[in-house]
């Protein structure tokens, strides 16, 4: 075990942010982090993501554990942050609402040229996770 | 909507960790995120932690809906990464397991001098994650 890295003394001010700010700034990232449940457990899995309006749009394998999820609108949720260790400032977002695939293949084809996969997986599924709930932080000194 | 980042074309192979590899990677940084359920809703909340042994320890206030899970030795997730978006690189770790409450003051006393809050809240509470189950992936090219 090891303690934490030296950082900055002081503890930072936690700032609420609205709406309209938390779309902006995941919007302003490339990846997050998306929590469902599989199996009754609970899974956080690390993604890239468009913000489009009131939603945030992922790729996910066929038959994933998240595109069974998107089959029953059953509720996901999506966080990004931008944390700096050394300095504890930086945001946190979290976005909470149901997931659904796109299953318009127009919609889907338009969504798969903007949204890039990191790797040579197949995750042609388009998930759309409604932000029915979205919340944040920011860390400031 | 934007799309997203000029990056690395080519696609990142995934590489799935060992356990060790994972522990290690996740007691090399400070911070990660604990995913849970809160009144049936996912949630997934940025937190600072240590690694000690099989177990990860986090700070939490005291009434939280985290520290309300350990009185039932729930399962919650633990992830944490460092990934690059540019080159797409990089590595995810998540932990599962029973979240307990550190309810032996010497013990949380230690905890406390090791784990400093980022924040001004009071997050006096200590909760470790028993890692009962380790999965981890490496994108690399």
């Amino acid at each position: 075990m090891k303690s934490e890295p030296a950082a900055a003394a002081r503890a930072a001010r936690m700032i609420e942010l609205g709406r309209e700010e938390c779309l902006e700034l995941l919007g302003g990232v490339a990846f997050g982090r998306v929590g469902f449940t599989r199996q009754a457990l609970p899974v956080i899995r690390p993604v890239n993501h468009l913000v489009d309006g009131d939603t945030v749009v992922i790729r996910t394998h066929p038959g994933s554990a998240l595109a069974r999820h998107t089959t029953v609108d059953e509720v996901v949720v999506y966080e990004a942050d931008d944390l700096d260790p050394y300095t504890r400032t930086g945001w946190s977002v979290m976005v909470t609402g149901r997931a659904r695939l796109v299953t318009a293949e127009w919609e889907a084809a338009r969504y798969r040229a903007l949204l890039v996969p990191w790797t040579d997986r197949d995750v042609d599924e388009i998930v759309r996770i409604q932000a029915d709930l979205v919340t944040g932080f920011r860390l400031t000194h």
